[in-house]
């Protein structure tokens, strides 16, 4: 039997995606968002939604660019810290030693220490609230080589991500595989 | 150090959302997609991509209303099912052994098996690419009331949800807690 939780922000899981940009002043700035993804497959493009009074937003507006960075499950204490504070108020990556790495694509940084990378051009601006859909163009995916298979494919059990639980405010980790996509449900 | 993959959908975690929607002529229909998520906290809205070539596509223009259904790793089989075959061919809720029940809230089924639903009002339609996205307000949650904690909240180990890592296409477990948000990265 189902029950009513309301009109509310409740889904797991979500990802939890390190946004990097370059401020208007052009220094590095990183926050963590989990309403974002993907949302298109050619061109291939990636969504993330920022709060208009965030101090990445006048950012990733001006420069047109953003980094979608992934982290490890052993790296959520930098995660959820620049989710927490603000680049107005401190260099988020020289607090967590985290290093800046200019993309060649996209006018934005990434995240050194984060094992996968999507660079991002500005393509769509979605004003849908308090959030502000920004949509771009993955220009391209870079990743580090200790989390790649023997075949150069993503290994999943060496990447170990994280999810995030919205409406329950946890974060956890991935476990075991439960099967492969088009071949579980098979006829 | 990084290597490129190329401009591509690789992104991991991502979740695993079964989207309802009447059909054209009004016959409930579901589909599964990796491509959406929370994309705004007020007012609460969520984001599913469709190929405008879906059997879906139609239903959800026409009734301006989906659900978003999240299953359980017991349930990847008719996830993945509902993933593969199309509406146009099939009743996927009688192949699966689904149930659809009628929201009362928006012109769009949900799936009673599973254990935690959106039902949405279709806002925003942006055309991105080969994928439209539908943005839906989150008119309600339903959850089943035993994958709710002793609070009355949403209790991840219950629920079980699984991931899809875009890129590799395997379904992941969701494993154990690793830290609460805006806490273990607190200074």
């Amino acid at each position: 039997m189902k029950q009513s939780l309301g009109a509310k922000t409740i889904l797991c899981p979500l990802p939890v995606l390190v946004v990097g940009s370059y401020d208007e002043s052009g220094r590095p700035n990183v926050m963590t968002i989990s309403w974002g993804g993907i949302c298109c497959s050619d061109p291939p493009c990636a969504a993330v939604s920022v709060r208009k009074n965030r101090y990445s937003y006048g950012g990733i507006v001006k420069n047109e660019a953003f980094t979608v960075n992934v982290p490890s499950a052993a790296q959520v204490r930098q995660a959820d810290y620049v989710g927490t504070y603000s680049g107005r108020d401190e260099d988020k990556f020289a607090a967590m030693d985290l290093t800046a790495v200019r993309s060649d694509l996209v006018n934005a940084p990434y995240v050194d220490e984060f094992p996968l990378v999507l660079e991002c051009a500005l393509r769509h601006t979605i004003e849908i609230g308090v959030h502000t859909q920004f949509i771009g163009e993955i220009m391209d995916v870079k990743i580090e080589a200790d989390v790649l298979d023997e075949n150069g494919r993503l290994d999943v059990a060496k990447l170990q991500p994280f999810i995030y639980a919205a409406g329950e405010g946890g974060y956890w980790a991935v476990g075991g595989s439960i099967g492969r996509s088009y071949a579980v449900g098979k006829k």
